[in-house]
């Protein structure tokens, strides 16, 4: 691999998707090739795979069973997209990778960090990310960002209480402890150019 | 769990399905209360999966992708069905279960025996089976006995070639040194009655 693979992470709301492009054009400007991504990414395969996972009549679908679909979406993704486009030379930004699935999955649903971070081992191999930026917001702030904004799609995950989403924030914590090395966090609860600018400060320190 | 937990394995065209109903209807002659079922069996979430597996068009398919979504439809099908069923004591009989992962994505996919294992225990959990009878045939036989019969559903699995459905029955060669204590093998290159009888015995010895 000889590009620079980097994830954005974060609860519901943090504002990822909006900054991710904004970094992607500054980087672009700088000279660097850069694809944005996010799970499924427009893979064929993985949007099957996710349109099983998000469609609001599968209630009955078991906490495990959601982990691996999720671990099998991202194996697809990553082999199809991520994987080819890092061998290019490319700087790789992906909206939402593994550490949502350890935060969601492993400890919000309570089915274990270490069980889900291996399951994911099986699916992505070495393909760890280089580095990740955490965007932290408090989860009722972030909820009430998306209850305003009109221009987003509604899945299964609209149907948990704040306390599931509070509980994914605190597993997000659990994360960062276990992964302090790779992942950086900033405070999204400022001006989207002040989120900007430092998410732009931290990537330049690491390409 | 009170009820008895059976698995029947094999490689394609070895008559598994057929014998599994004779085998079905005579323990219930018994007296014994018997389901019979195979993975994704009606689960509509694991039916949904299924059909991501196995649509034709979905050529691009990563193996380890296949091995996660196995062991996600399997995990449904396991908590939806396979064990409220042996929580009211019944005698399960279920066409193809874990080890078919082990033989056909950990070892004719060539992911490995014990990577495919690891996954399927985040699946199941401690539900093995009881019991697991393995249907012998030379791969050749069966995929002719297949090619004649017109009632069977054709699918992505069909366009492998003779040698991938060769590694598959060696991978059951070494899954079954692995479990020795859980499967027993029948010759299945014999009349249906003669293999019918066989499994019935082994059946009756264990319940």
């Amino acid at each position: 691999m000889t590009g620079v693979f980097i994830t954005f992470e974060g609860p519901e709301g943090a504002g990822k998707t909006t900054i991710l492009q904004k970094v992607k054009e500054r980087l672009e400007k700088d000279g660097h090739s850069v694809t944005a991504t996010r799970e499924p990414g427009g893979i064929d395969i993985a949007e099957q795979i996710r349109q099983v996972i998000l469609k609001e009549e599968n209630t009955a679908m078991d906490a495990k069973t959601e982990a691996l679909l999720y671990a099998a979406a991202r194996r697809q993704h990553l082999v199809e997209k991520v994987l080819p486009e890092l061998k290019s030379g490319k700087i790789v930004l992906c909206d939402r990778f593994i550490d949502s699935s350890l935060a969601y999955q492993g400890f919000a649903r309570g089915l274990g960090i270490d069980e889900v971070y291996s399951i994911n081992q099986f699916a992505i191999g070495d393909a760890m990310p280089d580095l990740t930026i955490y965007f932290d917001i408090d989860p009722e702030e972030g909820l009430k960002r998306i209850e305003e904004s009109s221009d987003r799609e509604k899945n299964r995950l609209d149907l948990e209480t704040i306390e599931f989403h509070k509980r994914v924030q605190q597993g997000y914590q659990e994360v960062i402890k276990r992964f302090a090395g790779r992942i950086e966090t900033v405070s999204a609860e400022r001006s989207i150019e002040d989120v900007c600018h430092d998410v732009y400060s931290i990537i330049q320190k690491k390409i």
